[in-house]
């Protein structure tokens, strides 16, 4: 499977958009916000200005298409802003902001409905509307860069500040060995041979290490990155909590397999492009690589649950309304569509496979303690 | 109407998609190809290399969707990179290239077919793939930029050259006074009274004056910016060289009154956000804002008939096989469906339209010299 022509959130604003199903990613963005601030805030308080100069830019890195796109550059602008009028710059910066995801992300949405009012609702946060601040107002150019980020994006030293959540453990491709020895499993698994699991860590380190070498080469010196993965606590990378979500996911492929409605060996080559790394893994190439030092990492939690709640963001007649495993499955769903419906094609019935998973969800939440592990990390590119 | 929210060239790739009917979009840019050529030759040989820095970066104004939108794009870097050969240097630059256009434009399509093939082709026809030349190849960044250019784009000092062509023509707005005074014509026509033109020609002035403001911020000093405009030989804004492709179109919507398929009303309410100027109100222009000093203009003209060809860019299927008064209809419907659909409203018998319109063409085509007249205008931007 061609990762980076397949891979994408499912565009527009049904039902199964990811638009209105990324209430948990919102969530994860708002946990690790002091982790955030801090690294914008040192930003501008440690560097000299003119290695600043007139424009500040940031990227989003794997931005979607929905209420997440532009959370964190509203932030960024915003603490910026308040640093350089309480420093007393007379002139606030210019800022440019990048948003970047694969090819297939639904840009159109971005740019018709974010993008327009994004410069009004800043004004609005920032009480410019209701006159609390005094003008000169922000500036800020918005740009959709499309393109995997395990390349070069972006020009030579042009980036102040790179954010990314919930993106970094899509990996560039399936690893090679992984798609013959897997057999029913869609991810690792607690039955999957230690092979299969090597194949993907060491896929994961590839990937990464030519993503902290792309960033180095367009971060300027003192620059920071925030990164926020889906990852796990345990050393172990066939824990459960990390691969049991993908399992369930499994167990509804093979309820269809013996309905006769997906073919055995479509399942057995089935895999997901993902790494789940716990934070070890993650400094371990980030000290590897080089060009970055670590200024703090963080694991959190949240609860599979938290895909409940009012979203809807854009079509409000889409406010969840199922029970939790619901809308854990319509979350994933949004995830996971195009990458199966590629490789199943498109007879796969795509709605019974979710309505199972749901099934499957229900049942076991009711009963476990489920969640999804963040693995956050926060460096400066090296002088 | 609001233009910015509803004008945009009709994406997708199907048979009256802009992609598929801009083959005369695209003679045009290749006859004034000298005049693009030699203002990027201009800027390589005359700026010092300081004020370029490392990265190159060029803007493509409405730049659509389609075989037209990475053309210039790809000039640029192929030109700047055999003076760059030339002239000794070792490492080339990198290239920063962006396309904007209004929210409405189809960005998607760009992103999944034309951005990825880009860098390929770029070093197919450099001759790096028949070995022709050697290592290093240059490095493209592509984004999407929307929004009006009648307004801020890009942060400030940042492009070196700016291109756009069959674009500046689009007003901001159809000026109010127009709404109500223009009646059947849809246009600037030879029964529009004074004050009608009057009031294109001040929307105009506002227009291009504000482009020129914003420009001047973004464009770095020896900075060149090459427009082509639909425009008129003639001084007088009512001739029939620019005016007659409307003229035609009104005829069909009138044809469309007569049938009962169109209120009378509606149609008297109905004009088009366009002006084409003359040369001489685009130097007028450029003169009174003052931060620009022009190399060079040209006024061409290309014949309706240059619409018909071997287009079907995407979709062979589509490849022109009616007649010319057909070609032209199909190309014109591919720029103003939006707005036609969004005054008339979707009950608008569009293909209806559009034959009428086709029979009305051919007729016309077959008895008179039809053309549509380019002005070209070639600046740099004061130090």
């Amino acid at each position: 499977m061609e990762v980076v022509r397949v891979l994408h959130m499912n565009g527009g604003v049904g039902e199964a958009s990811y638009a209105n199903n990324s209430l948990v990613q919102k969530k994860v963005i708002s946990m690790t916000k002091p982790i955030t601030e801090a690294a914008i805030t040192e930003l501008i308080l440690c560097s000299n200005n003119s290695s600043m100069g007139k424009t500040l830019c940031m990227a989003e890195l794997g931005c979607s298409s929905g209420p997440n796109t532009l959370f964190v550059a509203m932030e960024f602008v915003k603490i910026v802003s308040q640093l350089w009028r309480k420093h007393g710059h007379d002139q606030l910066p210019e800022f440019q902001i990048h948003l970047n995801d694969l090819p297939g992300n639904d840009f159109n949405s971005i740019f018709k409905s974010l993008a327009p009012s994004f410069q009004k609702q800043l004004l609005q946060e920032m009480g410019a509307v209701g006159g609390l601040i005094a003008p000169p107002y922000p500036y800020c150019f918005l740009s959709g860069v499309p393109g995997s980020f395990y390349g070069r994006l972006f020009a030579a030293k042009s980036l102040h500040f790179v954010h990314s959540s919930y993106s970094l453990m899509w990996l560039s491709k399936v690893p090679e060995r992984v798609e013959t020895m897997n057999k029913t499993n869609i991810y690792i698994a607690s039955t999957s041979p230690a092979s299969v699991i090597n194949a993907y860590y060491e896929q994961f380190q590839r990937d990464f290490s030519t993503f902290l070498r792309c960033r180095s080469e367009e971060v300027v010196g003192g620059g920071k990155m925030v990164l926020t993965l889906l990852g796990r606590k345990s050393e172990s990378a066939s824990t459960k909590e990390c691969c049991y979500i993908w399992e369930l996911l499994a167990l509804s492929l093979k309820e269809m397999v013996s309905q006769g409605l997906i073919e055995a060996k479509k399942l057995d080559s089935f895999n997901i492009p993902q790494y789940t790394p716990s934070i070890s893994e993650v400094k371990i190439e980030v000290e590897k690589e080089g060009s970055f030092t670590i200024d703090r990492h963080e694991v959190s939690e949240i609860a599979w649950a938290a895909c409940s709640g009012d979203s809807g963001f854009y079509s409000p007649e889409y406010s969840k309304k199922g029970g939790d495993g619901y809308n854990v499955a319509i979350c994933m769903r949004s995830v996971a569509e195009p990458l199966l419906v590629e490789h199943f094609g498109r007879e796969l019935v795509i709605d019974q496979l979710f309505q199972n998973y749901s099934n499957i969800l229900s049942d076991r939440m009711s009963k476990e303690d489920t969640k999804f592990i963040n693995v956050t990390v926060s460096m400066t590119r090296k002088q």
